[in-house]
């Protein structure tokens, strides 16, 4: 952030009278710009023992394979956002069940919100999709998953999937188990 | 939104190629802006069958009563931003357990997130507060809350407790829902 989007002024970056963070702020207009974390929606649409995963066809991880998820946008809930994301991604319509994980990501400003699901009819590959499928736990392509988040949302799901008990999970990203996906920046 | 933030150009407000949204555009340096909702983390501290509220000292709703929460910050998880926000707001050290209301305002573009909580040692009041103090349910000033929000997390507690059952409860609050509380704008 360089200029205010209220007035068109210059920022500067530091910490406001009686907060202790460091904000951008305008001399111009007074207006303080706070920046706060995102949520990521997505699904875990299952049917018949299978789960369904898109592979990616845009950056980051484009090639990878990935729960249906993304931004949630203004003006709609939690679980709009899980069945949007997972039928601009997937074409498939879900009956949305109980959130399952909810994945703190501090150090990218997100947290994952992933909702179990059960797949309705068919599905295709959307825009942002190369390919979707559906895997038994044996097929998971696990050195081939976009995000450490999905990666523990499945691994939840088939430890789960013994005792056919599925609480919700909630549980932080850290550096090191972005490392092991990325590397180190 | 009137001005680019990162290059200061004036912004349009647009459908970008391949959207199906409204956006604000900078057709100077090409950025998206894309706004996102907002998550409210906090709170509900319980000892000895007591609530524990805060009577905000700040706009809105000044004067009302609210379990203490705020905005989450960047690069904090949704556990950490309840208790700092417990601990500015009512100087109250928590041990926070399970997520017990996750309540979407798609209207306002917030997502709620209160945790059930064990308070610890003492409280009072912080710079946003007027005062805090501990309430039974009978005590509860159930017509001096701040936000419908809050109401309908101390409802399901207090019904919760009959059974001693705390499930996390999912739901949206309406424009009828803020109409009871603010009146229709």
């Amino acid at each position: 952030m360089n200029f205010c989007s209220h007035c068109g002024q210059r920022v500067r970056f530091a910490i406001p009278e009686g907060d202790d963070r460091l904000r951008y702020l305008c001399d111009g207009c007074g207006t303080i710009h706070y920046q706060n974390p995102r949520i990521v929606a997505g699904t875990l649409p299952v049917r018949d023992g299978r789960v369904l995963l898109c592979r990616r066809a845009i950056s980051p991880r484009k090639g990878y394979w990935t729960l249906p998820a993304g931004f949630m946008e203004n003006a709609e809930t939690t679980l709009e956002a899980a069945a949007r994301e997972t039928w601009e991604e997937a074409c498939a319509r879900v009956e949305v069940h109980n959130l399952y994980t909810l994945i703190n990501l501090p150090h990218i400003n997100q947290v994952y919100m992933i909702f179990l699901a059960d797949l309705k009819g068919g599905f295709a590959a959307g825009p942002e999709s190369l390919e979707v499928a559906m895997f038994t736990e044996e097929e998971i392509p696990w050195d081939e998953l976009a995000f450490p988040t999905i990666e523990r949302t499945l691994r939840h799901y088939f430890d789960d999937r013994l005792g056919e008990v599925f609480p919700l999970h909630i549980s932080d990203i850290g550096e090191e188990d972005r490392e092991r996906y990325f590397g180190s920046a």
